[in-house]
């Protein structure tokens, strides 16, 4: 299944894409939350569906989408899990996975402009393939740690790179302004994507080519990312795991580039959709 | 007013505490969530407890305390910012705040145990003064910094040294594990607390006093802390700022000294009551 949200920002609803049509689900009465997924949501609605479908109201295409899934009670993001990234970030090859997070009052849909915030130099773009937990996880053995998936999304972990690496420790500063977690358009749930380690992902900006890498490049992969997390924190349903983005962000150019008011931003992963942000200042919303 | 949430974990009812009374305000209809900080319900709170305060169900001392507020949507600590605790860690003291997350999940009672997590030999004991939010802040002045705090808790802020300084990238990995955030008794409306930064904060180890200190010696204050991090992200009601920790935690002991199994930890700050925590193994839980 495409698990969608949509309508205006902070009261969406939810939806779901079968064959290109989106259709409300408003009438399931749950939102696609930590209690939706906590409580096998995904297998309930699906055989709702069959029943279901035929009957739900189509949402116009011209409807905002907003994030696939209600704010989840945490955004995890991987660093330097691409190796050429960590080069051109000048980092060396992590030994085990860097962790960070995100406030996730950055989440927003996978259209809406990227806000590019005050005092701002050096808004950069990044690529991810965002794993969405589908059962409680802590002390989760590799083994079994896709059994906690419910699916996967597509992101841009937009990040600020002065805020992040030169405002004084850690780089949440540089993850966590409004409008810096695109998400979407959907979640796909896990048994549409085969394997998720076999996954081109891509972004342009005002139509060039950035980024273009495959998932099959990740250093750590999904499995040992959910059990490694899990170790240091339980991961409660509908939380999000940003895997890591691949080579070809601004901080990485030489000379390095930002985003500007104005510039246009698509990024595609396969089998997960495709998303466009315009991004804007702050100051000219 | 003093706020407070008591019942099983997971399943708290809102309540309040009144000339040390506790009393059930389940009938008000409200948890104490972003909701009801962001909807004004601090006032509506107090006026509907003049009519009703006496006739509300009084709970037994021997029920557990909860968080005193629901899960938020995220919890900010400060690092470094007590002068003597920048020395004792050695790290230089902070030209400007040093910002970083702890995953809400996180978050449990004032007298549930500290949960010693599996493979941890460092886990430490922080006492820190939590400022609430009560009403949205983004790009607040200092000045008016103070509208946007609804009011204070006690903190245990437990860390997890090695994990936090040696496994690899940013403090989140040792600040997250469950249990690490003991918050309460309860929380203290800030027109309650005449100055917030002359309060006394101390933590003892089996009766041993280890924090003994003043939140007068904060590096950075309060409306300082709130207009800072409000420019690097959107501060939702309910969200929790942890303002950093004070000299003698465990890292700063020479040698160095970390929880065992079967310690009791107590703490207090002036006005925001006291908390005891006992150390558990997670294999002995």
């Amino acid at each position: 299944m495409k698990l969608i949200r949509f309508g205006k920002q902070g009261k969406e609803k939810p939806g779901v894409e079968i064959s290109g049509k989106r259709l409300d689900c408003s009438s399931f009465g749950e939102d696609w939350s930590e209690e939706f997924f906590g409580s096998g949501g995904i297998t309930k609605l699906a055989k709702w569906l069959q029943q279901e479908a035929p009957q739900l109201p189509e949402i116009p295409n011209s409807i905002r989408l907003g994030s696939p899934i209600k704010r989840p009670s945490k955004i995890i993001c991987v660093g330097l899990n691409y190796s050429l990234h960590a080069k051109e970030s000048n980092m060396p090859l992590p030994e085990v996975p860097i962790l960070f997070m995100k406030a996730t009052s950055s989440l927003c849909g996978p259209n809406d402009p990227i806000i590019i915030p005050k005092n701002s130099t050096k808004t950069d773009w990044e690529v991810e393939l965002a794993v969405v937990i589908g059962e409680k996880a802590s002390y989760v053995e590799k083994e079994n740690a896709m059994d906690h998936v419910a699916g996967y999304c597509l992101h841009n972990d937009v990040s600020e790179r002065d805020f992040q690496l030169h405002h004084g420790g850690q780089w949440v500063k540089g993850k966590s302004a409004d409008h810096f977690a695109p998400l979407g358009p959907y979640l796909v749930t896990k048994d549409e994507i085969g394997d998720p380690h076999e996954l081109r992902l891509w972004l342009k900006i005002n139509g060039q080519m950035m980024q273009d890498s495959n998932t099959s490049d990740l250093v750590f992969d999904i499995p040992t990312l959910v059990s490694y997390i899990s170790q240091y924190m339980t991961l409660l349903p509908g939380d999000i795991i940003s895997t890591g983005t691949p080579s070809g962000v601004g901080l990485g150019l030489k000379p390095p580039k930002y985003l500007q008011h104005g510039d246009v931003v698509e990024l595609g992963i396969d089998g997960l959709g495709e998303a466009r942000q315009e991004a804007k200042n702050f100051e000219k919303l």
